[in-house]
C-alpha cells in the first residue's frame, strides 16, 4: 500500500525562506513564525499521514453506496470527519466570530495540500464546504451568515455547489433549473444538476446546497441566473433541524476515481431556496466559490503529483534491477536500485522540480489572495486573478502527467491497483476537467483575464519578473536561473503581443494559442518560483546554514529546472505564432 | 456507449496513394491491389464495429473471474472468439502449411488496428498466439511446429509468454524459475510467473506457454536463459489432448485497465516443458516475439487514440455549448456545437494528426518487416529493428495523451464510466508498459541500435529523409512540410551527434537525453510520414482525383502536423545537449 510523508520541511522553507511570511505586513502574518507555523505543519502532517492516507485504498476501492436516498461513505470516513473537525482544521482560515481561527491563506493553503495528498476523495467533503461558507461570508444577509455559517465552519452541516445540468455545463446560460418566488421571500427551486460532489452522504447532520437557477421572467441567459441556498433539511428560527426540504440524490456516478466521494444527480422539486446576493447576480456570487475552489484544485494538482512521486522514490530506490553503466554501484546485491539509471532519474528530477516549484507557486499564490482580501490591495487582486487560470490548468495538466511518470517507475506493478500507483492518475485526472475544464481556464486566461484593466496585470506580472531578472544578474551565482528565465519569460511576453496584434483582427488567432500559452505561462512562473528559490537557498548557504545538503539539492533541482524544462517555452511560442491557420483550416464537415 | 467504424477510407489511401504497395517487388504484394485489401478491410471492419466493438464496455465492467483454478472471460468473449476463427482471422499473414493465408505483414497489421481499436483486450488473446506461434515458427523444430502450430494458427489452442517474475521485469538475469534436464529430453519447469496476460481463460482447449527459464548450471545471468514449451495439456501423439500438466493459475490481477484480459499469476511446479530453439538462448527466441508483440503494442498506442478520437468527434459535433466567437453557427439552437471553439479544434487535431501518422507510420514499418522477412533484405531488417523502439515508445506515449485529450473534450462525461471514454485511457495506459517499458525503450535505442552495424541504420534513416527533403524541395507546393521537415531532422541529427561527442566519455549524457530522443525520432517519423503523405495527395488532385475533400484535408492536416507538432524537436534537442549533469547531480540520498 502506498504511503503519504506530509513534506513539512518543504512547506516550512517556501514560508520563511523563500515568501518570508513573519516579515509581511499582512494583518495576521506576523503571528506565522517558524515555531508556530511548523506546530500546525508538523500536526496536519500526523493527522493525514496516520488517519487519511490509510483511508486513500480503502476510498477507492469500496467507493460510495447509495440505498434507498441515503449515501454512505466509504467504512472509515466518518470516524476520520470526527477526527477532523474536532481537530478545528475545518475552519482554519474562517472568521472567529463562526467559529473559525482566522488564519490566513497561506497556511490554509500549506495544510491544505497535505489532507488533498492524503485523501482527495475525502478532502473534498470539507473542500466544497469551505467553499460553500466563503460565499455565504461574502453575499449572504447577516441573518443568513449566523443561520448557516458555524456549523459549516465546524463542518457539522457540509456544503455543495450545483452548477451543471446534464445539457449545461461550461454553458451555463443554458441552464434550466427554475426558482419561483413566494410571498414569504423565499424560492421554489425545480430542476436537476449533475455532477455534485458531495451531493448527499452520511457524514453532516444537514447539507446546505448552494445552487444556480432561473427566476422566471429574468434576463435571457447567463443574466438571468441566481443563486440560493437549499438545506437538505430545513433549519428552524431556533436553529434546530425541521423538515426535510425537497431535494433529493437521483444517483450516484461511477467515475474513474475518487470513488470515496459521492458524485451525486441532485433533484431539486419545489425545494425551498432563498436567495444569496443579488437577483440574477448568481454567476458572481458562485464565482467567489469558483475562484477560491480553481485555487484549491490547483493545490490537488500538486498534491495527487506528490504523494505519487513520494511513492515512486520509494521504489526507485527498493527496487533491484539492472546495473549503473558507469559502474556497479550495489555489489552486495544481485542488482543496482532503479534509481542508479538516467532515465528514472529524469522521470524523478520532473517530478521533483515540478512538485517543489508548484507548492512555492500556489502559496505564493495564497499569499496575493491575503493580501488582496486582508490589506484590500487591488493590485495583488488583479494579479491572482489573473494567475487563477494559469495555476488551475498549468499545475493540474502537470500534476497529472507527473503522476503519470510516478506511475511508470512502478513497470507492470504500476498498473495493478493493488500498488496504489493507478489511484494517483485516476484521482489525478479529474482535476483537469473540474472547476472549468482546462480548456476553459485558457480561455478564461486569454479571452478575458489578459485585457483586464487594460492589460495592467500582466503588465504588472512581466515588471515582476524582469525586476527580479535586473536585481539577480548582477550576482554571477544566479546567472544558471535568470538567463533561462529571461528567455522563457520573452516569450511569453512575445506570445502576448502577438495575441495583441492578431486577436483584434481574428479572435482565434488568440484563441488557439490559449492553450499553450496557458503552459507558457505557467513554466514562466515556476522558473520564477525556481529563480527565488535559488536566491533563498544561496543566501542560506551565504549565512553558514548547517543545513548545506538540503539547499545545495534545491539549487540542483534549480538548475534541472531551468535546462530540462523551461525549453518548452519556445515551443509554445511556436505554436502560438502559427497563429489560428493550422487549427482552424478544416470546415468541421471536413473531419 | 462508444462506438468504433473501421476507418477503412484511410488505410486503403496509406496502402495504395502512399505505400503504393500492389507496385512492390515483395513476394506477395502483387495480390494487393485495391479491391483486394478493401475487401478485406471492409470485412474487418464490419466484425470489429459490429462485434468486438460492443464487447469492449462489457470486458471492461465484468472482468474476467477466476473460480477453482479455471479463469472465465465476460459474456459474449467466446462466441465472439468463434467468429474471429471462423472468419479465419487468426491466420491472415501465417504460413499457408499451417493453415493461415500467407499474406503480408502489411495487410496482418491493417486489419490489426481495427481489431485493437474496437477492443484491446479482446484482441490479446489472438494476438499474444500470434507471438507465441511467430516464435515456434522461427525456432522450432519441424516436429514441434507440426504438434503447436495449425491449432495455433487457427486459435483452437492460445498461446502465452511468461518472461516477469516478482522480483524480475526488465532485468531478466535475475529469474528464478528453473528448467530440470529429464532423460527423455523434456523438462521440468518449476517457478512462478506474474502478468502473465491470457495465462488462463475458457475460450480454448489448450493454452501454450512460452517460458523462460534456467537450466541449473548454464552459465550465470541473462546468458544462462532458455525458452520452453510448456502446453497447459499434454499433447499425445495423435495430436490429441492428454493429462492436465503442472502448470496452474494462481491469481488474476486487478488492474487500472484491459479488464476483459485475464492477466495471470502462473505457477509452474514441474511442469513437462519442451526446450524451443537453442539452449541458453531463450533471449535471442523470445525476441522473436517480443519484436512482433513491440510492433504490435505500437499499434494499439493507435488503436486507442483512434477510437477515442471518433468518439471526441461524435461528441463535439454533437455537444451544444457557447457560440462561436467569430459569428453565431447554429443560430437555430441554443448555442454552436464545442467543434467551433479553437480550442477544441487544436485537441481534435493533435488527435486526428496524430492518428493518421501513427498509421503510416506503422504500416510503412509492416512494409519493412516483409521486406526483411519476404526478401531478405538485410537493410530494411536493420531500419525496422532501428524503428522498432520508436514505434512502440513514441506511439504509445502519444497515443495514451491523445486519449486523454479526447476524454477532455467530454468535460465531466469524460470522468463518468457511464460515457466509456475512461476506459480508452485507462486500456491505453499499459502499452506504455507492457513488452519493455518506455523507458526500456528509449535505452534500447541510444544504448544499442543507434550503434548497431557501426551506425548504420540511423545513417541510412537520415539519408532517406535527406533524399525526400531534397527530391521533393523543388517543388513550391511541398514548402509547407519540406522546410519543417528539414529542421526537425537537423534537430535529430545533432542529438545523434551529441550523444557521439559525449556518450564514449560518458555514458549517462546519452542516457539522460534517451527519452526525449525517442520523441524526437518519432516526431520526425511523423514529420517524414506527412511529408510523403502530402506528396500523394497533391498528385492525387493533379491527378484529378474526384475526391478532393479528402486530399485537401490531408494537405491541411499535414500543415498542422508540421506547425504545430514538430516544433516539439527543438525543445527536446535543447534537453537532450543540456547532458547528464542537470540528471545526474544529486546523489541518490539527496532526493
Amino acid at each position: 500500500m502506498p504511503s503519504y510523508v506530509a513534506p513539512v520541511k518543504d512547506a516550512q522553507y517556501i514560508l520563511h525562506d523563500v515568501l518570508k511570511v513573519s516579515e509581511s505586513k499582512t494583518p495576521g502574518y506576523d503571528e506565522l513564525d517558524a515555531d508556530f507555523t511548523n506546530a500546525i505543519l508538523e500536526e496536519a502532517g500526523k493527522l493525514t499521514s496516520e488517519v487519511l492516507a490509510p483511508l486513500n485504498v480503502v476510498g477507492d476501492k469500496e467507493g460510495c453506496r447509495l440505498e434507498n436516498g441515503v449515501v454512505y461513505t466509504p467504512k472509515g470516513f466518518k470516524d476520520a470527519f470526527e477526527m477532523v473537525k474536532e481537530g478545528g482544521w475545518t475552519g482554519l482560515d474562517m472568521p472567529e466570530e463562526f467559529g473559525g481561527q482566522n488564519m490566513p491563506a497561506v497556511i490554509g493553503s500549506a495544510v491544505g495540500e497535505f489532507f488533498s495528498g492524503a485523501n482527495q476523495a475525502f478532502t473534498m467533503y470539507q473542500g466544497l464546504t469551505h467553499g460553500a461558507a466563503s460565499a455565504i461570508l461574502a453575499h449572504g444577509t447577516e441573518e443568513q451568515k449566523a443561520t448557516y455559517l458555524p456549523n459549516m465552519v465546524s463542518c457539522e452541516w457540509t456544503g455543495t455547489m450545483n452548477l451543471t445540468e446534464p445539457h449545461c455545463g461550461t454553458d451555463l446560460g443554458l441552464m434550466r433549473t427554475k426558482a419561483e418566488p413566494q410571498d414569504d421571500g423565499s424560492y421554489k427551486v425545480s430542476g436537476q444538476k449533475i455532477f455534485i460532489s458531495a451531493g448527499e452522504h452520511d457524514m453532516a447532520d444537514n447539507i446546505i446546497h448552494l445552487v444556480l437557477a432561473k427566476i422566471p421572467g429574468g434576463p435571457e441567459g447567463i443574466k438571468g441566473v441566481s443563486l440560493f441556498i437549499v438545506p437538505k433539511f430545513m433549519v428552524n428560527e431556533d436553529g434546530s433541524l425541521g423538515a426535510r426540504n425537497g431535494v433529493s440524490v437521483g444517483n450516484i456516478e461511477e467515475k474513474m476515481g475518487i470513488h470515496g466521494n459521492s458524485t451525486c444527480v441532485m433533484n431539486y422539486d419545489e425545494a425551498t431556496g432563498y436567495l444569496l446576493g443579488d437577483m440574477h447576480k448568481g454567476m458572481r456570487a458562485m464565482f467567489t466559490m469558483m475562484n477560491e475552489a480553481r485555487l484549491g484544485v490547483a493545490m490537488q494538482g500538486l498534491a495527487q503529483s506528490e504523494v505519487a512521486y513520494q511513492n515512486a522514490l520509494i521504489y526507485a530506490k527498493d527496487r533491484l534491477q539492472g546495473r549503473d553503466v558507469t559502474g556497479v554501484k550495489n555489489p552486495d546485491g544481485p542488482a543496482d536500485p532503479l534509481i542508479v539509471h538516467p532515465d528514472i532519474r529524469r522521470s524523478l528530477m520532473d517530478q521533483k522540480s515540478f512538485n517543489e516549484g508548484a507548492r512555492a507557486f500556489t502559496l505564493w499564490g495564497a499569499t496575493l489572495l491575503d493580501d488582496a482580501h486582508r490589506n484590500g490591495d487591488k493590485d495583488a487582486d488583479g494579479l491572482i486573478s489573473l494567475l487563477t487560470p494559469v495555476l488551475k490548468g498549468f499545475l493540474t495538466d502537470e500534476g497529472y502527467d507527473m503522476t503519470v511518470l510516478a506511475q511508470q517507475v512502478y513497470g507492470g506493478h504500476g498498473y495493478i491497483e493493488e500498488w496504489g500507483m493507478s489511484q494517483f492518475t485516476r484521482d489525478a485526472r479529474i482535476a483537469m476537467i473540474y472547476e472549468g475544464a482546462n480548456g476553459v481556464q485558457a480561455l478564461d486566461l486569454v479571452g478575458r483575464k489578459l485585457a483586464t484593466d487594460g492589460g495592467k496585470h500582466v503588465m504588472a506580472f512581466f515588471e515582476l519578473v524582469k525586476s527580479f531578472c535586473k536585481e539577480q544578474g548582477a550576482d554571477e551565482a544566479m546567472a544558471d536561473f535568470i538567463e533561462p528565465l529571461k528567455t522563457a519569460s520573452k516569450h511569453l511576453q512575445s506570445a502576448g503581443m502577438f495575441f495583441m496584434q492578431n486577436g483584434m483582427k481574428n479572435p482565434n488567432a488568440a484563441l488557439s494559442g490559449s492553450y499553450d500559452f496557458m503552459h507558457l505561462f505557467g513554466h514562466v512562473c515556476l522558473g520564477l518560483m525556481w529563480g527565488k528559490m535559488a536566491r533563498a537557498s544561496l543566501d542560506a548557504l551565504a549565512n553558514g546554514t548547517s543545513d548545506t545538503a538540503f539547499h545545495e539539492t534545491k539549487l540542483a533541482t534549480a538548475r534541472y529546472y531551468m535546462a530540462r524544462r523551461l525549453p518548452a517555452t519556445a515551443m509554445h511560442l511556436a505554436r502560438i505564432e502559427s497563429g489560428a491557420d493550422p487549427v482552424m483550416a478544416l470546415d468541421a464537415e471536413a473531419f
